[in-house]
């Protein structure tokens, strides 16, 4: 398997990241054993440890590619021709999709950001992640604000760090079961609509 | 020990739940064992075994314990005075105030909700902890419409879900480090004041 990696390592690191993924929404990152990974993806524990160096550096890019991989990131693509206030809507209202890939991605990030509560290596991280999300969506409220589709009396950045909040708090109740998905749909629909009109 | 446990059970019921909310909340709840608690306490595992049956009935007591030493339950005490904007932004951001005991509550709540989406049998007891917070909240915001210092056009039930959810998603960040306590204040400040008036 190794060898395969000097053809193809992006696919290898990608293969790597994925089954972090599935194992980390399956039980947490907590218990994340490095070997367990490397079995998931098919490759040796040497090739995983030359990608990622470490078990922390693993957990690292785990949370970057779930950044990466965030529904609401489609704001950051070409203009789709809708207004401010439907693509912000729309980005946020995806975070709480009906789809495997977004429920193992927001469980990634939720258990990334819990932990770094008692790995505080991770708190920069998690804060880069936050900021650059925070960045994407106060950008889209701003094209909101010039397109007319959006009136807010507080600054941008301000209004999409407590949109964003309320996205990842709901995305929380909703995976620990205490709250249904569709009652956390709309709790932020609703919440959307008042804040941006 | 345990002799003593016969003259005041309900005091050292609570010395095992005041160890537990200590041990949670310096290394989580995952790795979290019931002989270390006792331990902690200054009791033997089968009085603590007495008092909680199990491993999972003691997290479930320390995330009941955890709320009910939330700081927003002081809504639930007799009117003090204030009208009802003043009592839900002052019981909203004393959950993110200044204290040891705020912080160490707040980590056990975090940590109990967050082991949750791996333990589907604590779901039904974080559900439960988050409606009866949200009925609080929503009375007072109810005393606000009242007395005329809150004004809002929806149920006041679904205003207090998304406040609390707020609440709960600026914790995470604060504990997890990626916002700072006095700016997830100003934050929340704002969105209050933006809800409620």
């Amino acid at each position: 398997m190794e060898d395969d990696s000097r053809d193809a390592p992006l696919d290898r690191r990608e293969a790597i990241l994925i089954a972090a993924a599935r194992l980390i929404s399956k039980r947490g990152v907590r218990g994340l054993r490095v070997e367990e990974v490397a079995s998931e993806a098919g490759v040796s524990p040497p090739l995983l440890y030359y990608h990622f160096a470490s078990r922390s550096g693993l957990i690292r890019a785990a949370l970057e590619h779930a950044s990466e991989q965030a529904p609401s990131l489609a704001l950051r693509r070409s203009p789709t021709g809708k207004d401010g206030y439907t693509a912000v809507r729309t980005a946020l209202l995806a975070e709480l999709g009906d789809d495997r890939a977004v429920r193992e991605n927001a469980v990634v990030w939720g258990e990334i950001s819990a932990s770094a509560v008692f790995e505080p290596d991770l708190s920069s991280d998690v804060r880069r992640v936050f900021e650059s999300w925070c960045a994407t969506v106060s950008e889209a409220i701003e094209r909101g604000t010039d397109d007319g589709s959006i009136t807010i009396s507080a600054e941008p950045d301000e209004v999409a760090q407590i949109l964003i909040t309320l996205v990842d708090g709901l995305c929380t109740r909703w995976l620990s079961g205490a709250i249904d998905r569709e009652r956390a749909r709309e709790l932020l629909g609703g919440a959307i609509e008042r804040i941006l009109r």
